[in-house]
């Protein structure tokens, strides 16, 4: 399963492709940092950053695109940049049929390191030793995009799982119900 | 000058279509509001409200979109649906070579009412009178975007006036800053 890590932002924003095989196999395909000036406004930035994710998008062919969920920040309206980068790209992705999941920091964490609350230099020791790579992915961005990709690649046959589960025991519910109904019918009469 | 007003969501997007003419004389051409399923996933939810609005784009061929700049809100997950809802118009608009403008509530407020912190009813009792409506454009979302559309038809030209006031006295600073390097360099000599 090959997926597409999203770490949004409008001045730094990290993109990853990684190739999910048997198990917990990952491989990292590429990584980069897409970066908006400042003082370009809001429209344009939103630009840069959505043609640089949709040329990965065409040229990658991900199965999955895999963003992180932006929560209130420090930083209030560099939260709503990030927020709206977010928005692009999974639009973009959603008009392509690709897949779009919203992971968590602390999921992503939670994944990539088994702790949650781990910091941004724990995740990037684990991002290169899980990957395998000789050198530490640069800046932060980059190390997350990977990061939400494996998240991801993990993550996601068991949500899959978890989906079927859920479905088997909504239609088990529907048919209890149904059943009862006629009973309660075949009472009456 | 045709603007079109938006007034982002994702439950509930507002959209118009105002006419500015002579003056502070304008007309509303169309008004409506774009709803989304919360219950549906949220690149889906982007790609309703992307939909309509470029649909909205292409049909009314408006010369320049206003869209409410969101802030901060009570609702923190609300706030962040509400801005990539923006982005996503944003960014049609800007793909579409049509000038993007943001503008904040008190903006809009101070515009229509004349005073910044104006309630809702106050809004759509001006934007009714404005454009001279036999009834108040429902739901507040509505009215919302036809304000947003008269804000930006009444401030344009003044932000244009501003940026060229800017551009020019930034031309006359650079001036002046190389003549004062030359006399330097003359007395040098």
């Amino acid at each position: 399963m090959r997926v597409m890590g999203v770490d949004p932002g409008l001045t730094r924003c990290g993109l990853s492709i990684v190739e999910g095989g048997l198990g917990r196999k990952v491989t990292a395909l590429a990584v980069d940092v897409v970066r908006t000036p400042p003082d370009l406004d809001l429209a344009h930035r939103l630009l840069g950053v959505a043609d640089a994710a949709e040329l990965w998008m065409d040229t990658h062919l991900p199965e999955a695109v895999a963003i992180e969920r932006v929560f209130a920040q420090h930083n209030v309206s560099t939260a709503m940049g990030t927020a709206q980068a977010g928005g692009v790209i999974a639009l973009a992705a959603v008009r392509r049929g690709i897949p779009v999941a919203f992971h968590t920091p602390s999921e992503v964490k939670a994944a990539v390191t088994g702790n949650g609350s781990a910091d941004k230099a724990q995740v990037t020791a684990m991002v290169t030793r899980i990957l395998g790579l000789r050198v530490a992915p640069k800046p932060a961005d980059a190390a997350d995009a990977l990061a939400l990709a494996i998240c991801h690649c993990w993550r996601a046959p068991l949500m899959d799982r978890m989906a079927k589960a859920e479905a088997q025991a909504a239609a088990a519910q529907r048919r209890y119900a149904e059943k009862l109904a006629e009973q309660r019918k075949a009472v009456r009469r």
